[in-house]
């Protein structure tokens, strides 16, 4: 509707002043799923930035401009600072490639005029001052993993199944040579749980590295088949189920100087988990966090790093439900015998000062909420950022806490979601941020003092002119009567009270998510605008299983996952019937993966109230999910069957009443197909009639165009049985 | 409808009588579907019969009763002749085990008093004269496949992929040890194609056995999943897609005697196939029909049985399309020196008498019918007894053929799908048959003279009382202009020529198979029935592509498979819009496997004519077929790139415009799941949505209570989209 002719401008001037928001534009789902081709024209203005020490640099394809001096004021007027082309002007191109953007650019010494940028060829460090190269590093084609240490200039990397580490002058050392998909080395493990993310762990100067061995040789092979080779072909991918017989996992610790490996004698690694590795400064001591398969304890282990010997259990925690530890140890940077240990313990997420023996010092954070971040250190105030839910449970912010005192202050402003990075020495931080009144900031923010933030840029709405609905936050009571919980609900645009309209649930509800943010559009999905623009009101509520709420909030559900959630989504079902703009025979629900579950057991549960359902990846029974997610809050299949039988929707295939779409990545690894499979087969049997789709070479969530067509696909169903 | 209270009985008592039709039951799918839990109570009655040398016997699980006497004539009351409890007081039933039912019972020992019946613990032949046993062999627990031989009382048997002979004493001899998936041994080979359904063949005494062997650890695996384990598992199945490497076939010869084997000397087997074995009746040569990849040439080679050594080529046909041979040669039962050879050779499957010298004697059937099968012979006669289609290209009736004279005659009236078993000497024929006036009838009929046939049972018409639509046969020409193609039509029940309802196309169209025949109801299928009775007219038409109407008819469609079959449903789609009562803007199409295929290359190539669509198996992408069928159609991939371009559906995606839902059996072991993923893929990035079904564990197609809910799925799609 860009262009219009002057007759239906006239006409248009006739009508009443409600139906010209029929003239504002329409979003197709290409403006607004991630994938879709203009997707990135309708997201908020966005711009890359790095520290240099104090000073703020902002980054384009072409340049670094200084926007800050060094005691955190915003220049006027940014600076060019370093080119493209002043780097490669002067760098021999033939022998270190060339240098395509400065987007990525990095200033990692502190103190030393030395800026890091990525060439064809790999990664170069160049003196800007001096206009040289100061090192260069090849590319490591091909390789699984890779990780590379400032100080020393070494670079551990996987390749093959193998670990290799080169060192600054490019000299390789082969470290392992049985490496194979059975045997994995520096690669993360555990399934990515307990925070894992990574394999690799150097060593703060970069004289050693810490690496993950995985050998999964007894694990079962999960078969996922590509077929888009010439004949489909099989692709295993070892899975091990709830109960089902696990990985062992040890850790290795290798010496640049000396090319040795040792390996830290945690005993028997059957059925153990160990995460959250950690260096002390002086590289001598590895920290880890131990849990028995149980879940039921944690421990932090000291080793030493040169022989492996298990030096001292310097912290035990224990819960009859589970201990869920995901952030490693922090060293206090001016004291090198005090860290930073985190726990739930209290029933919040929060802060705790160790020293190195093990003895407690302080909590250094306390209250009803939850810190979501030990952002970093302003070693000159000595004090610790974070990012908590202080000043709401669906607000995020940056506090400043005094190690001495324990005397928190909040640093910017206390309202929306906001997250950022720390200059050099903590005194600064560069705070990207949102809230239902700003679309998208970028402020400059000191850690010591409170400040009035200064504004690098205040993104416009990219969304003006078109057909926005109108987006509320709320919070309604719990199931259980007190607890508040929050949610968001969007009306459909063009709304007219006096109609009824349906509307849709989206769900997640599982543990280690939170859907309501007070962030822009209480964070809205592009889905969700769409549906809003098609006539659906859309609510979203974060029920007590959720996280970012406490322990009590999120672990109520242990083993019988599904039962409080739903209660608690029925609560919201029964606030969205109050409205009198709101059709209650018209009421559908989707979610994915967990929000998968809870579509589809909602769809079976209460088949009286849920009229269509469209379930992304969803688990189906928690014997097919794998040990560590799953035994966490289910225990084994052998250690509580009934709930497992319970929370089984196999058993409720026979339920089904209204339409149900189960939509799948054909090689999901995460939420494998045999869920979905299974449910299949178990309404065949029951004589239901489940509808399904499948994305071949997919995996757990869809990515690129075939996230726009999903979105089309789940419309189109609401669209067909709900409308 | 099965109770009316009074006031609705008066209300209906006001109607007109058109409307009393309502009144009638109406079918469930449960009724009309194999697999239906009552799908037995409305099929037409049938019955188990037997040869006993020329009496015909009649046979229930507890008595085997002698029905007519040895001269043909029915009795007027049949009489007891045998019964289960007979044969069990006499035998030793801790070492036999006991017999549980006469249902399958045989008389396999003219002139003998001897019935073979199963018992427990094996196969037990016994002599109802003298009352005792003759012979018992145990039953072989776990074999993949087995072969009795009644003369000599050998059995070979395959187990553990290895070959076994056990003689009549019990005495057993491992023939292979080297058998695995990946080299099979005594099983089916190429696929089933070329008439192929088992790998042992006993010589006519059962002193030599033939068998296959299959090398085919060269072969592609297709990875199948099994998701019923406790962690579903892969279940490689070798599958050699068009154009990619094959297997190898060769063909072993055992001697009982000597306990040799010898593999017959047919040089090279590398894309080659040996089919139709068959022996000569004093057991010295073995015959097969071999064919090199390219399938344009069968010859017919004897070898000797002793040696190995290739003998001679009798009979050699060639076709620049391709030659088809299904049939072994059978040898005359007076003259075990002339044999029966069938050939397309003249555009019709005919039969030609040859001499073991491989000379040509004369073509004993000729002209523009096809031989659909070789009965047997009445040796006292002379005469070879056949079914065809003289009497119409949708019936199938007996004939006797005079060896000498080639002189005809047909045998049951001429009407109706019919088919049978002869007696010992060929003399007698049980013939059961159907046609659109005939629910099903069981006659006597003489192979020598034309005689009256006596009816042994006349079924009822079992849907008696209920709501069956009007179903009708005719003809229209093909898209050629001057073929004729038969169709059924059926018309919704309580059918109102003033209306207009939506029409759902059932099509198959590939070679090998014909979906209309003059049999009851026109051979129409259950869920036609049920669909009528919902309100949709159907309509089959059998195009030029599909069986039974000779070579051009079937092989029009040569290296370029659906283009013809789709013009000649189209026009099968101009006659049903001519009829005042179809909608022209609901039409829908249904079709399985080949019917697949067409079914969704119809939606999307004429994507105006086609509204709703739901394919079943379909084939997407030629390339993905099978070998041996696939390149006798299609050629390979190689030799004709462009066929295999244009017939893909992967590059139609993008024309989808109505609704189509994918339904596919997930273990589909023939038409593998990469077509139908391959095609959901190809949708997504054209952006197009198809629908899609999977059924875990089920094949090409569903079986049991599967079929139910699959034809239910089917019709809800319809109900849907197309009402």
């Amino acid at each position: 509707m860009k262009k219009h002719n002057f007759s239906l401008l006239a006409a248009l001037l006739l009508l009443p002043l409600s139906l010209m928001a029929q003239d504002k534009k329409q979003f197709t789902l290409d403006n607004l799923i991630p994938g879709g081709a203009t997707f990135w024209d309708f997201y908020p203005e966005y711009t890359y930035c790095a520290w240099n020490d104090n000073v703020l640099m902002e980054l384009d394809a072409d340049n670094a401009y200084k926007v800050s001096d060094n005691k955190g004021k915003l220049l006027k007027n940014r600076e060019t600072f370093l080119t493209k082309d002043d780097i490669n002007s002067q760098i021999d191109q033939e022998k270190y490639g060339k240098v395509r953007s400065m987007m990525y650019c990095s200033f990692d010494y502190p103190g030393q005029p030395v800026v890091t940028v990525q060439t064809d060829k790999g990664k170069l460090q160049y003196d800007y001052k001096n206009k040289q190269v100061v090192w260069f590093g090849a590319r490591n084609i091909g390789a699984q993993a890779e990780k590379f240490e400032k100080n020393s200039r070494n670079t551990a990397f996987v390749k093959d199944h193998n670990l290799f580490v080169r060192t600054a002058d490019g000299t390789t050392n082969q470290l392992t040579a049985d490496g194979s998909r059975e045997l994995v080395y520096g690669q993360s493990v555990h399934r990515d749980e307990f925070g894992i993310t990574e394999g690799l762990f150097w060593s703060p100067k970069g004289n050693r590295l810490a690496f993950y061995r995985m050998d999964q040789s007894m694990v079962a092979d999960y078969p996922q088949v590509d077929i888009f080779k010439r004949e489909a072909t099989y692709e295993p991918d070892k899975y091990p189920m709830a109960g089902m017989t696990s990985h062992k996992v040890t850790v290795g610790i290798y010496d640049v100087q000396t090319g040795k490996t040792v390996y830290l004698k945690a005993g028997d690694p059957t059925d153990r988990y160990f995460s959250n590795i950690s260096w002390a400064p002086d590289e001598q001591t590895v920290y880890m966090i131990e849990l028995p398969r149980s879940q039921d304890k944690a421990e932090l282990v000291s080793y030493d790093a040169k022989t492996g010997e298990r030096l001292k259990v310097l912290y035990t925690e224990t819960h009859p439900k589970y201990v869920h530890p995901v952030h490693p140890i922090t060293f206090l940077p001016w004291n090198d015998k005090q860290f930073i240990y985190q726990s739930e313990r209290d029933g919040y997420n929060h802060l705790y000062l160790f020293d190195v023996e093990g003895k407690e010092l302080k909590q250094l954070t306390k209250g009803q909420f939850v810190v979501q971040e030990l952002v970093g250190f302003n070693s000159k105030a000595k004090s610790v950022i974070i990012r908590s839910t202080e000043a709401s449970p669906i607000r995020s912010n940056f506090y400043s806490v005094s190690v001495k005192s324990g005397k928190r202050q909040v640093l910017d402003g206390g309202e929306g979601v906001h997250s950022g990075k720390l200059s050099a020495d903590g005194r600064y931080i560069l705070n990207s941020w949102s809230s239902p009144k700003v679309t998208r900031r970028y402020d400059l923010v000191a850690t010591e003092k409170v400040s009035t933030p200064q504004t690098l840029l205040d993104s416009k709405d990219p969304w003006e002119g078109y057909d926005v609905p109108e987006i509320t936050g709320g919070t309604i009571k719990a199931a259980d009567g007190t607890t508040d919980l929050y949610y968001r609900l969007i009306k459909p645009t063009n709304f007219d009270a006096s109609k009824r309209y349906p509307a849709v649930v989206y769900v997640y509800g599982g543990p280690g998510i939170r859907n309501v943010e007070e962030a822009r559009n209480y964070d809205a999905r592009g889905w969700e605008i769409y549906m809003a623009q098609k006539g659906y009101v859309i609510y979203v509520l974060d029920n007590r299983g959720s996280c970012d709420r406490g322990f009590e909030f999120e672990s109520c559900t242990y083993r019988h996952l599904g039962d409080e959630e739903m209660k608690d989504q029925m609560e919201g079902v029964r606030f969205l019937k109050s409205l009198p703009y709101v059709d209650a025979d018209r009421i559908g629900v989707h979610g994915w993966s967990f929000g998968g579950f809870m579509t589809t057991n909602l769809m079976l549960t209460y088949p009286e109230t849920f009229k269509v359902g469209v379930a992304g990846g969803p688990v189906i029974d928690w014997k097919y999910y794998e040990v560590m997610y799953g035994e966490r809050y289910m225990d084994t299949p052998e250690e509580n069957p009934e709930g497992y039988q319970n929370s089984s929707l196999l058993n409720k295939a026979k339920n089904l009443k209204g339409r149900l779409q189960i939509i799948i990545g054909y090689n999901d690894p995460t939420c494998v197909p045999q869920h979905s499979l299974s449910f299949l087969n178990a309404c065949m049997e029951a004589g239901t009639q489940p509808d399904f789709f499948a994305y071949p070479g997919q995996g757990h969530n869809m990515i690129g165009i075939s996230r726009v067509h999903l979105h089309d696909r789940i419309t189109r169903y609401f669209e067909d049985y709900l409308k």
